[in-house]
Formats: structure tokens, sequence, C-alpha cells
């Protein structure tokens, strides 16, 4: 499951790029990550479960770290219910006993042994009619997340315990006392046999797994994808998977899971992850820390400093700047409300666009010009198009562009410029090896990203 | 006098575009501040003294606000005395006894009707022979000026005192005790008879006196301004006037001066003077304090945003994020140190680099690009050259160029662009009403600002 929206890890998660897909630790997104976790004998080739929005995102990084996995797209936001029983519909066509695992593309999961163990064990119990989910070992007792209540072992020779109870998010007091009894962390992973999954969607959720079955039943392809009926997509209720099934079924098990496992849900978390020195500072990118401690700096491009501030997370991105108290982490969901209130472009999208092809970014603007950086893919091609209220200046900088322009081709190498007057129909592909690298000025009175009239597409944007 | 480079306000204040030039408060920058609060009958028109590198900035900044300034430049940084002995020596061109009024720029001084009162009062005490400084009534015992210990009036019917000490920055314990003892903060505006502070360099700087006599001996006119001789003036000791002449003379004066001073030497100085909100936070364009308190946030284009951190200075800029703790705002300098020991660019140069004809300021850049936003003033032209290793692509987006092409000149209008292959001799004009803007997409395997040959050039950079 990838559809999430990651809004507590701004300016760097945002709904146009969320955090399961950008690379918060190391060089890898915890997408590619959990790809890479359960590419192991135990599991066949995983389906991913996405927002349409993201379909381009998923396919290419999954690809990246060589998994070849089915993308099915979710034409809504709906929860986690919805996906939950898309995949136990679709692993249901396989046979109804198969088993499924359900993981969520934006945790880290830190000890990968452990963590095949867990899955192991929970797998067996599956078989055997339960529904599995991973209860992680709480370090603290934290307020963030919901508790699983453990009962007796459901198989004689086996970890995977009862699950007695799950429990909403609690206060710190009451955080201590389930830490002291132990009870584990939800962490929001099922293991479960698909008819076993169905049935208890069939008698807790129906309206969910109706609408699930209907989209499934109605849906078409779509390039590479699969994509899920809309309109009965949309019928379903927004509801997650532990109120639509877990807190009713009598058949929730847990396994008692030891894997090195976060969530990644706030800064404070990614901090916990990163490397540090002997100041307790976390440094990633440009950062200067100066008589400074336990701060957390990330900034790609820009120059960030710290000077005498202890405790802080400071993210520097393309366009925006984040200073927080550690402690605060939960508010920055609070703040990216208020900028999506406020109608701010960057609440939502980052100043770099990915598409298909490649990928565009704004680099100038004025009152009637903007300059993007346009960067496509080997083979790669944009859509056939055309503006009613811009010309455009291509000057190609890297690799060598293959340009329509109304009816010719004409071949733009590195060091070379084309015009585009208003309305004509062109289109930019990438007929080489390497990355096509070309700088645009946009000129006229209206540049808008919505004056484009798309006449082809191989992407099926038209 | 405007000289100084005033790194404790990075990384807004930075050597290619110091402090005094900048707007750190409102839209003024405390240079055209001090040129409108002379202003007045009581003074003639001013005589700048600025560093050769600041020579376009000092006269367009003050023709900006109608003053007709000469503009006298050092060649070197030789600290305040020998600027302030060469001010005496241009005074005393007039006439000997021409009393000298000399002002840092990069001062604010919020009442001006004090002010004006507190410079006729010291121009009457040194009409008779004194060297009156303003010293003015602490608000608090500030360890970072130094102090005037003050003795009786040196005229029977002026606020005029004698100077009985210069004391250096105290430490905390003693700066209490000054301030309950009544001396003042030395504020570092000298107001003398030319032929006095001449008399007074003689006796107690005379290497000082001589080296900015020479200097102004050997001058040479450079266009508008009076540029220094080098040799002579680099013969000049490094040394401030308070340690030259003031703590020395025994014709120091001050007159006390209650006019809303601020030397604006740091973040938490700027802060005191701007407008806060009911939280006291201070925000200057795009910034938002969530849950925070006694923030002051100061970015142009970068959306700024605090979250739950109190005493914070953040100052973002385009390309260096700045977050400090208020109470450690000397310690900028000690950044700006290490970054200057890092050849960091972010600690001299701003990415906007003004120039006579206008400015240039870079977008983006790759392996071999680079892209760059040119603006050039109307009648405006920049030097004829050619580049070794770059060849040029301009897209015009507003104005009109006109551009000198080997043999060639070409007018290229807005939504025009036009190539400059390696090697040509070129030179870009704006012979138009408006500000030319254009874009420059630069391609080569060098692109160095130093790969430029000037062959003609009106600012005379040749």
């Amino acid at each position: 499951m990838c559809g999430g929206s990651g809004t507590r890890v701004w300016p760097e998660s945002r709904e146009s790029l969320p955090k399961q897909f950008i690379s918060l630790l190391g060089s890898r997104s915890t997408f590619q990550l959990t790809l890479e976790n359960i590419d192991d004998p135990l599991f066949e080739a995983p389906i991913i479960i996405s927002n349409q929005d993201y379909r381009f995102l998923a396919s290419e990084q999954a690809k990246e770290v060589g998994c070849a996995a089915r993308v099915v797209l979710e034409p809504t936001r709906r929860d986690s219910a919805p996906a939950v029983a898309v995949g136990a519909e679709l692993a249901a066509e396989i046979a109804p006993d198969t088993i499924v695992a359900i993981f969520a593309a934006d945790h880290v999961v830190k000890n990968r042994a452990a963590f095949l163990d867990c899955c192991r064990e929970a797998a067996a119990a599956a078989a055997t009619g339960y529904i599995v989910t991973l209860g992680v070992k709480p370090t603290a007792p934290a307020t963030g997340y919901g508790y699983i209540r453990t009962g007796k072992p459901v198989l004689a020779d086996g970890t995977v315990l009862k699950a007695e109870a799950f429990v909403e998010k609690p206060d710190a007091e009451t955080a201590a006392r389930y830490v002291a009894d132990g009870y584990l962390w939800n962490a929001g992973n099922f293991i479960f046999r698909a008819d076993v999954m169905q049935a208890e969607l069939r008698r807790h959720a129906p309206l969910v797994l109706d609408a699930a079955a209907e989209a499934l039943a109605k849906a078409r392809k779509d390039l590479e994808f699969l994509l899920l009926d809309k309109d009965a997509f949309s019928r379903a209720p927004k509801i997650s998977i532990d109120y639509a099934v877990m807190e009713h079924t009598d058949k929730a098990a847990v396994v008692p899971a030891d894997i090195g496992w976060s969530d990644v849900g706030t800064w404070a978390a990614v901090d916990e992850l990163s490397p540090h020195d002997s100041d307790g500072n976390s440094i990633r990118g440009h950062g200067i820390a100066l008589d400074a401690k336990n701060v957390h700096i990330r900034s790609d491009e820009h120059l960030t400093t710290v000077v005498g501030v202890d405790n802080v997370v400071v993210v520097t991105t393309q366009d925006a700047v984040l200073v927080l108290d550690r402690a605060h982490g939960d508010k920055v969901k609070q703040l990216v409300d208020r900028l999506k209130a406020e109608n701010r472009r960057e609440a939502l999208e980052h100043k770099r666009s990915y598409r298909p092809w490649g990928y565009y970014q704004s680099i100038d603007n004025g009152p009637r010009y903007q300059v993007k950086r346009i960067v496509v893919k080997p083979g790669a091609q944009l859509s056939l198009q055309k503006h009613f209220h811009r010309a455009e200046h291509w000057v190609v900088v890297r690799g060598t562009a293959e340009v329509t322009r109304n009816t010719e081709i004409v071949q733009v190498h590195e060091n070379e410029s084309i015009y585009l007057p208003i309305g004509a129909i062109h289109r930019l592909a990438n007929p080489g090896k390497i990355d096509l690298e070309l700088i645009e000025v946009q000129t006229g009175s209206y540049l808008g990203e919505d004056d484009i009239v798309r006449l082809e597409d191989v992407y099926n944007r038209v």
C-alpha cells in the first residue's frame, strides 16, 4: 500500500511526491526499501496498490530496484480497508486460500532477517484462519500509535499470540501502563488468507468488500497499470482496516516483532534513524551546526546553518524551510493544513514535477515569463501538444532533442535552440542514449500548467 | 563612511553587498537613511568615503534618495582613522576651520530632530576646538560597545561635555557599573574642525595623516569618482579613529544623544527595530510562525516556517539559511569566518551580483551549462567582450536589447532570441525606456566569471 501523503514530514513530503517515494534515509525510498525487504522466496512478486497520481513514480521506483510488480491504481483516496479488500480479491483469484501479506510502503524495517521470520510465523498462523498483524515491541511509551493487548499463543509451537484487543492512541499515562502490561504497537501490516479476509469483510464491512469487488471487476488496463473503476471504488467507505475489521473480528492475532521498525512518521523519527556526530547533530547535505546540539539539518542545495540552537530540526528544500522543535513533530500536519487553507502551492507541490517521461523544474519566473529545466529520459517523449497563450524557446544543454513542430521534425543538438510560436503543435522527444536536458523559456500573458491541449500522448494523458 | 562588511548580519549582508547597502529595515538601506538624516541646511552636500568595490552601489543608492554626493574611493581597507583623515584633508581644502561631521553609514537614528539638535550643539563645541562625539544614553548594560566617561560642560550654555575617557567594551559587571555611573555609548560619529583633527592626527598618528594626504594628492578621477592613490593609502596603518586619536587627545568632548540610535549590529538588534505581533514575532516576507514566540523571520522568496521554537532568528536568502538563537548573535561572525575558511561562495557573494549596468543572477546550473537572469537598466550597456570557453543564448523576456555581435548590431525584442558563439565579440545594451530583462543560457566546458576579455567598457573596467 503506497497511497498516503505523509504531511508530517513536510516540506520534503508533499502530496505530489509523498513520503513513501522520497529518500528520507539513504538513497532509497521507503517504498523501495519495502520492496527489497520482501524480495525473498517466501513471497510471490508483489502487487502494488497506489493512488493513480503516483502510478509512474511507483512503477519507476519498483523497476529501479528490479521489482516486477503489478500496479493497481486507486482512482480516489479511500483509506486502507478498501485497499486491503482489493488485495484479498486479487489473491482469491489465484486460489481462495492464498496467503496475503499487506505492508505499508512508508515504514522502515531495519532487521530484515527477523522481519522475514515474523512473516513466516505469521503465515503459518494465517494458514489456520487467523488475521495476523505485526506487533512491535514498544521502545518507549509512545502516544502516537495504537496498541494491541496480547493473549495466549494461537498455535502450540508458534510465537503468534491471540490479539485480545486493538486500542486507540493512548495518553501518556495510559501508554506507560500499556508498555508495562506488555502491549505491542500496532504497526499496520497484516497477513491473512484471502478467503478469511473476504469473509470478515463480508461480516463487518460489506460495503467495503462489495465496492472493492465491483471496482476490480470493472477495472481497465491502462498502459501497464490496472485502474480500478472510479464509480464503484468511490462507493467504498473511507475507513481503515483496523476500524473496519481488526477491532471487530475474533480472528485477530499478532506476532511480536523485534524487527527495527519505524513508521518514520515525524522528523524526530527520521532523525533517530540517521547517523549523528558527537554533539548529537545529524546533517545531510549542505549544513553547518555551530554551538548547537541535537539538531537535524537536511538540505539539498541551500547552505543551511544553525547557530546556538539545540533540539531543532531544520529542513530546507528548493522553495521552503521548516524550523521545528523536535518535540513538536506532530504540529507539522497542522502547519501543512494551514498552508493548504491559504492555497499555498508549497503545501502540495515541489518545484520539481515528475512525469512519466522525466521531470521539469521551474527555475525562474517573472510577470510574463517563466524558465524551466526540462529533463527527458532516453527514449521518452512528451505529448503532442499546443498552447494558446505562450511561446517557448528551448535551448538544449545536454543530449539531443527530436522536436516535432507543426509539419516538420527537427533534431536539436547540444548548444542549439529552437523556437515554438504560440499555437504551434509540437512534441519533444529524446531519441538518444543519455538524458536530454534543456532550458525552456516561456513567454506570454498566461503561463499556467493548464494551458495545454494534448493531441496525442504515449502515456494516455490525452 | 561606508566601507565596512557587516558579517554579523550574514546571510543578508555579505562582502559583495554589505549591511550598509541592504534594506535591513523598511525599503531603504541604512546608508540611504543616513543620507536622508543629513539632508538638512545644517549640512553641506556630503562626501561619501567608501571602498572602491562599492562605488556603483554607493553612487546609485545616493542618487536614489536624491543626494548629490562626491564619492571618494578607498583602494584598500584601512579602518576608520585613514578615512577620517581624508575627510579632514578634503574639508581643509575649503577652509581650515571647516566643521566636519563623520557618520557611519550602517547605523540607524530614529529620532531625526533630536539628532540634528545634537549635531548643532556638537558643531558649536567643535568650532571652539573640540572633537565631539555623539554619546548615546545606554538603554541596557551592553557589552558590545565602548563607553565614554563624561566630565563637565565644555561651553557655558551647552550640553556638550568633556569626554574624560574612552573605555573599551566591558564585561557584564563593568558595563552595569558604567551605566550606573552615567557613562555613554561610543556611537562612532565625530564632529570637529578640519584643522583641529589635522593637528591631532599630526600629534598622535602622523603616519595616518601623511598617507591620507598623499593618497589624496595623488588621487585620480575615475568616471564620477575620486580614487585615492593605492600605494600611498596602503601605507596608512589599519587603525580606528578611537585608537588613533580619541583615546589620546585632550580635545575630546561628547554630546549626550537620545536619538533612537542603533548600530544594527546583530540580528537581535534588527529584530528590536522591527514591528512585532502579539506573540513577539516579527515576520518579513514569506514567513509563518506556529506555536512560536519571539521569533524573527526574514525571507524574500522561500516560504520559511517555524514550529514550536521560541527566541530564534531565521533568515532565508536565495542560497543560504541561518537559524540563530537570539542570544548568540555575535557568533554569526564566527560562522562566516568558518565559511570563508572553507572557501564557501556564500560567505562573500550573493546569487545576485550588482553591476553598474544592472544585475545578473544565477538561476540554474549543471555540469556544462549555466542559466542567468540578466537585467540591464535603460540606457546602460555591458562591456564589449568575448569568452574563450562558452557560447551564450539570450532570450529577451522584457524590453528591447541592442546586441553587438562581431561586425553587426541587432535589435532583439521581447520573445526573440540571439546566439553568441564561442569567441564572438559582443556587447549587450538597453537602448529603451524600461528595464531590459533576458535569460542567458551559457554552454561550454568552463563557465567561470573570469572567462571574460573586456575590449571596451563605459565603466572603465577594461
